[in-house]
């Protein structure tokens, strides 16, 4: 057995500072072991008494009868560790430390949590600062969250992990009420060993668990974490994650635009992206999402049937649906006679959506012949059960008639509840069929089963060979220096020639077409149009005057004259866009966004992170493209040409293979603008931003 | 007293088919008047039985011993009427037609509903298809809902008014179970007479109601529901209004753009905002908003302290209140002193937000101390309280340390409880303390609130004098005669000259600058960039022979060779943006939207609702000018220089008088685009639709 093994499944446990009193926090876990059943042993720790609750309590560890699997330690930070130092010492599994006053407090507190760590040695520790865990599906409580006083919670089968621990709490008690059976339920807090990974790793591998549900506040191991993430998407375990932290302000980066364009919170967008991980938009929907998805049902559409016994409620349902790009359309003919050959009387007309049943009351046989219809109709990829007020004082009947028909269809099947009526939700529930009193949980929770059916593990494109980056400089490359490296690496740019000269400038300009754009060439004026220092749409007998003006301007408004200069060829007709990456603690982002002013107001980017193994895959960089809301200005939008979106994809797939194949050290690097031309004609990286790292 | 205070507040209620069962939908009446406490005379009608419950049935309506002050009906549609005329001659003041079968399913249907208004006379009549209604406040259910089965409900402010029958039980159980008092709750379903408009305007009067909540299916009056509306605002009892129906296709017009760009559901948008209606954007804040607002308490800036007994929960709620644009600062320096003075122990730093008290434990006096430093502080608008698992055990100290602090301040202060607990968050709840279980409600309601308080009465500017109306002609008139009518009403259009030969052309065009615009001049094409009717940019001296061969291309495009032709001044350098006028059911509105392609991809546009009596006002004007999302590109943007946003103001309101003055005349106006030009330099239409009806 592992050490998170024996952690969730002990057979002995130690509560060190165990309080006799159980309305105390620290009298506690000794209580809630009892009450909710634990069968193996309980050492309560605590010199001051001999007994506790009518168990033997023992005035240290090292008089423990038997070397415990976990230690729950109570006493304070400034205690703490002796107590960590000496369950090590008798070969515990794991502690979990309760006390707070650790890295969230300051440098004393980050002082004491090493100190922790160190005496911890080769023993787990599960905090500090958690409530502990509960691992509902073998009845071991291990924590001090008072929402276990609670008699008793629905047992099932979503594993949820939080890094606080009193959201633990809530969760438990939300889900208990909602009749949402949950596996383990574990709170990582400061994470100074186990974490968020650990976790979801474990639970990858949990029988009792189908679904992992995660309150994140901070990703602390990226790749760790992506590698257990990617595990359980392999295993078939959909990961929900509700991140909090999404007002932080973006990431600020030195030079390019790319840096504010991501963001601190948009990158887990992209890693959540990558690894499968459904990202909950509010915390109702970190219950409401995994409650759907451990039906095990599958959603293979997006249309969906509404079945309501109450007016109203099955307009709004319905309603919430359209909105949010679900379709609820009239049954197919067949599903329609079918629906019409169950009516009984005078009743209002079955064969439309919402199928309305609510004045033929509610008859149970008419109730599972419409709900066998329209899990049999092949109009439908879903259906949903709307509960009116009829079904409270019957909930059996409802419940029964549903839970009949489940096995008719793998398609999912949910309930929406209108009328205050907690005890028909959990109900229907805990009988298979997700209850919800919100349409927009509803949407949310069809939604993420969507999204779970549709995530493929992306593949990676190898990096190309080393041998194409001799002599690439460092530091800032001038526009030149950084088009010569997208060359290598594939990326079509503008034609150019460095001048010094007006002559040289003229000259150059000839070979380059009717019209010619000069700008000055350097690696430290950023935005060079702020100084004057770009002219685009010259004819090239003007191109020798205008470098004598530039030079001219540059030098009022920058104080230093320009020496050299590029002339470049006029690009037209193109689209821009913006081709970047940026790279934070997550991990390194490749960023496709439209360029242009309008564009840039409403910030239409896309991100995603670059594979460990190489660069993105034309299938990611294609998808990628067509994610921006302005991808019909590439698509033939009001007789545009269509765009060389082909070449645009190869760009992308060049530009991440160049970011995978520098690595650390490349620290910044956009292509702003990228023009794409129409279909044939390819693109053009027109101009550039690289900051290299010192080689080393 | 009016028929409609007689319904709500009857001194005896016949209840014409009422059943002795109590469980069937006929005999709810009978048995939720006694059992919710009515006090005035109950007359059950029915001839086949003597006694019902006690209390002597009559076998019809002419029998009764008195006039009845409202007659409930429980027959079937084809029996309704009857029941109907019989209560109108006995002098009823209004009956509640509870049965289904009318307009809602068709043609039949609808006789059956003329047929029921016309044996209603001069009584008043409630639905039919409706399942009545609730005034709480006098302790009257005059309803069949099923939601009535419940032995109490909160009797309060807030007064709900729904086009829903079913809704109305669902709206009923799920304020009683949250704590919230309604005062009154009526459905008006298919609103053969009494409708929204008539009970908003009564709520408006009742003292007992402080806000309207409304379920909005389809206004089917909407100059009387914009009347009562004011009135409520005016009387300062905001209404809160939830629509479905918020995925319906947008509306189609025939020519302009802005039919599609307007669609149904943003019409209702522009009219909620006309009059001061603050949308629910979800079934839940249809709650949440009245909440918050039946407080009384007013919210008068986005800045919020968060006190918070538990950790996690206060960061979960700071986070919502973050991404919808609340700011939740740090305490002020003397605020900060007087929280750090609050410290009795070794606790968390108090001087931050959200101010963490769990470790000091549910101290009443702390918390006291805590809520009145920050109600007295001048950094704060409103207060947000968190409740964790630690009250629920002590309730009352929570709810009772809060309650004595709300008579110090005037500010919002708002609870969210983050377990599960929906004793406690009632209890907050009718305390006075609106308690919420989402941070999107916590966030949703202090929206609202600040909605309430931000809104004032449009004022309208008086349409232009019917003199300038002579001679502009029917039908869909051509670009030439578009502008001719724009510029009587002063708004700026591009120079140009209407020509025919190739001669002609060049003659004007020397006039209009170096560069001009050349343009088929038709009332019939609309697209005329479509058929090749459209070149720009072009030299005075190429004009002749361009205009010989567009008129090739048109003959060979359309199919008619076109004989007349817009020379037009180029416009350069400005800013493109569409102004329109949209008609539907609900009022005339005008649209301003962004132009260019990119824009109209993101739909950047906004409406508002032209007043009865005139224009829009300046103010309006500019308020639309800054909601756009490309507001910026008008402001100055990354160097632009600023634009003439006095003399778009200008042409907005011109075109809002045009639109007044012509009123049902004006089928379609558009003009696209309307170019802003540099700040002094004004604005130009450069092209525009306009249909007119026959002035008749």
């Amino acid at each position: 057995m592992t050490s998170i093994s024996r952690l969730l499944q002990p057979r002995s446990v130690a509560v060190i500072g165990a309080s006799a009193d159980a309305g105390k926090t620290a009298g506690r876990p000794v209580a809630y072991l009892r009450k909710h059943g634990f069968t193996g042993d309980i050492y309560p720790v605590n010199p001051r008494t001999d007994h506790i609750d009518g168990l033997r309590c023992y005035p240290d560890v090292a008089s423990l009868p038997t070397v415990p699997d976990v230690g729950i330690v109570l006493l304070g930070a400034e205690r703490a560790h002796r107590a960590v130092q000496d369950l090590s010492a008798r070969g515990t599994a794991a502690a979990i430390v309760l006390a707070s006053g650790y890295t969230e407090t300051g440098e004393e507190g980050a002082r004491r949590q090493a100190q922790l760590m160190e005496a911890a040695g080769a023993m787990r520790i599960l905090g500090p600062n958690t409530i502990g865990l509960v691992n509902l599906t073998d009845h071991i409580v291990l924590s001090a969250s008072g929402a276990l006083e609670m008699d008793h919670f629905p047992v099932g089968s979503v594993g949820v992990v939080s890094q606080s621990g009193g959201i633990l709490g809530a969760l438990l008690s939300r889900a208990a009420a909602r009749g949402i059976g949950l596996s383990k339920l574990i709170s990582t807090s400061n994470e100074v060993d186990l974490d968020l990974a650990d976790f979801i790793d474990h639970l990858a591998d949990d029988e009792a668990t189908r679904v992992i549900a995660l309150y994140v506040e901070s990703v602390r191991h990226p790749e760790r974490f992506r590698q257990a993430a990617l595990k359980a998407a392999r295993a078939g375990k959909p990961v929900v994650a509700f991140k909090i932290g999404r007002s932080e302000a973006g990431a600020q980066a030195a030079v390019s635009h790319t840096g504010a364009l991501a963001g601190a919170d948009r990158m887990y967008d992209a890693l959540f992206k990558e690894v499968g991980v459904i990202r909950a938009q509010t915390f109702g929907d970190l219950l409401d999402i995994p409650a759907a998805l451990s039906t095990g049902r599958v959603l293979r559409g997006n249309r969906v049937a509404i079945l309501t016994s109450t007016g109203g409620a099955g307009t709004l349902v319905s309603d919430s649906y359209g909105v949010s790009g679900f379709e609820t359309p009239p049954p197919d003919e067949a599903t329609a006679a079918r629906l019409r050959a169950l009516q009984t009387g005078d009743q209002a007309a079955l064969d439309r959506n919402p199928i309305d049943v609510t004045l033929a009351g509610l008859q149970p046989d008419l109730l599972r012949g419409a709900i066998r219809a329209l899990l049999e109709s092949p109009s439908y990829d879903a259906l949903t059960i709307i509960v009116g007020s009829s079904s409270l004082a019957m909930p059996e009947l409802m419940a029964g008639a549903i839970q009949d028909c489940l096995p008719l269809s793998d398609k999912p099947v949910i309930a929406y509840v209108s009328p205050h009526a907690p005890q028909v939700t959990a109900l229907l529930t805990q009988r298979g069929v997700p209850a919800f009193v919100d349409a927009e949980s509803c949407t949310a929770a069809l939604a993420g089963m969507l999204q779970a059916r549709r995530w493929t593990e992306p593949t990676a494109t190898p990096p190309v060979a080393p041998a194409a980056l001799n002599g690439i400089g460092k530091g800032s490359l001038n526009e030149a220096e950084c088009k010569q490296l997208f060359a290598r690496f594939g990326i079509p740019c503008t034609a150019e020639t460095v001048v010094a000269t007006p002559a040289e400038a003229e000259q150059a300009a000839h070979h380059l077409g009717e019209r010619v754009v000069l700008k000055i060439l350097t690696g430290e004026i950023t935005h060079k149009s702020d100084v004057g220092g770009v002219a685009v749409n010259l004819p090239p007998e003007q191109i020798g005057e205008r470098l004598r003006q530039m030079a001219d301007d540059v030098q009022a408004k920058a104080g230093t004259r320009p020496s050299r200069f590029l002339v470049q060829e006029m690009v037209s007709g193109g689209t821009e866009l913006i081709l970047g990456m940026h790279r934070d603690a997550l991990g390194t982002a490749i960023l496709l966004g439209m360029g242009g002013v309008t564009a840039e107001l409403f910030k239409d980017t896309t991100l995603r992170m670059l594979p460990t193994s190489g660069g993105l895959s034309r299938e990611v960089a294609a998808a990628m493209v067509r994610e921006l809301k302005t991808w019909p200005l590439l698509d033939g939008y009001r007789g545009r040409p269509p765009a060389d979106v082909d070449a645009l994809v190869s760009a992308i797939v060049a530009f991440s293979q160049m970011t995978a194949q520098l690595g650390d050290r490349l620290v910044e690097a956009e292509i702003n603008p990228v023009f794409v031309l129409a279909r044939g004609q390819g693109v053009k990286a027109a101009d550039g931003v690289v900051v290299l790292a010192d080689a080393g």
